[in-house]
């Protein structure tokens, strides 16, 4: 049997997450204890609930009050795009098109929501720079969430925070099995990675953290805004 | 160290595709070569590219001749939903929204393109049946195309065809580790398992086909339709 190309290790971690948590100590640990030694170019897909909790981003509201909701909304700075009976579409200060800012009621205490973190890049950076110096490896971290789509049912994790990564993979400039070039691939790796981790996180089974390994990853400093289409280029807003 | 929780193979198939081409028959040696033995619940990912071709998919079109292409989006049935300069949107006769109806002049012979199968799930069902006789299994199989998105930037694969599993995995009803209610979570995975394998394919390396093992698929007859959002029913269109 040859190897597999890619490989996806899940990373439980028992225990609730609260404010002041170390989240890459947490991480690190239950890579110890998971077996999962990580390595060089690995990517940490790291849910951004615990990320938010460990940074005090929770707020009381109870699910279902979409006056309340949409009072959170507001004070999240995010605007509306769309909305319809209880759905809100929503565009974030990160400039990410979700639903309800990305409030989410779920796997947290009742009567309380996570909000979306502040700067998840930032997230994202600080948890590699730790994960990277407790394990001396060189990582790439992806802080993901839940998000629908237009035109398609059901949700897919997507990439929401990134750290030594281009989240982004440019075929442009490139040449296919014909020597024709590709003039319009660029390829949301970040995202597929996301999709891929959620797979393993389930969603409710504390198996917050996967680590890919294998991925055609191009290192580098990437941001999450090089994810986000401008208004002036999206024909859907 | 651990065992993966899922493990993801490229299977390269040398030379071209053309009409009549038993793609099925085709992917099995090419796994038999790569030495990737197919295993019961396997979810075999294809790219639409092989498929078109061996079903007969293709037509005379010069790259970048935008009256050329939109008459042959008329012609496959779609319709414009939205066009900006060279960018057409469309909305297919299977219901998928996407550039230019699908038509592709990526890794196929300068002059002609690639158009979508005609019947997507039916492709899918027809490669799963021939696989499963000859390995002696029993596989999903996943066509997947690589599609734009509403908001971000970036490409992603995402799944046209699928057969031997349900494209969703439906978390409504199930509780979190609170014991609160997840209503709203319906997860695509069968668009989550195109995007984990467009990352072995690479884009003009001819690996046409993944194999993804120990992903939480649910089998049944799932179609492609249960991943299209009526129109009635989506905020964007």
């Amino acid at each position: 049997m040859t190897a597999a190309a890619i490989s996806v290790f899940g990373v439980k971690i028992e225990g609730e997450f609260s404010k002041g948590d170390q989240v890459a100590d947490r991480i690190y640990d239950a890579c110890v204890e998971a077996g999962v030694a990580l390595q060089d170019d690995d990517v940490v897909v790291v849910t951004h609930k615990i990320v938010s909790k460990a940074e005090g981003r929770v707020a009381r509201m109870t699910a279902g009050d979409w006056a309340a909701r949409d009072a959170l909304i507001l004070k999240e700075g995010a605007t509306f795009i769309r909305r319809n009976r209880s759905v809100a579409i929503t565009k974030t200060k990160h400039g990410f098109i979700c639903a309800s800012a990305g409030i989410d009621a779920s796997n947290v205490e009742p009567g309380t929501v996570t909000l979306l973190p502040r700067d998840s890049d930032r997230s994202a950076r600080s948890i590699r720079s730790r994960l990277n110096h407790l394990a001396q490896v060189d990582v790439a971290v992806i802080i993901c969430d839940t998000f629908g789509r237009a035109w398609r049912n059901g949700q897919t994790n997507v990439a929401i925070g990134v750290a030594g990564m281009l989240p982004t993979i440019n075929y442009r400039d490139t040449t296919d099995s014909f020597g024709t070039v590709l003039k319009v691939t660029n390829i949301a790796i970040a995202d597929e990675l996301a999709g891929t981790a959620e797979m393993v996180m389930g969603k409710a089974e504390g198996v917050p953290v996967a680590v890919i390994r294998g991925a055609p990853v191009k290192r580098g400093r990437g941001t999450i805004k090089d994810l986000i289409r401008p208004a002036s280029d999206d024909l859907f807003l």
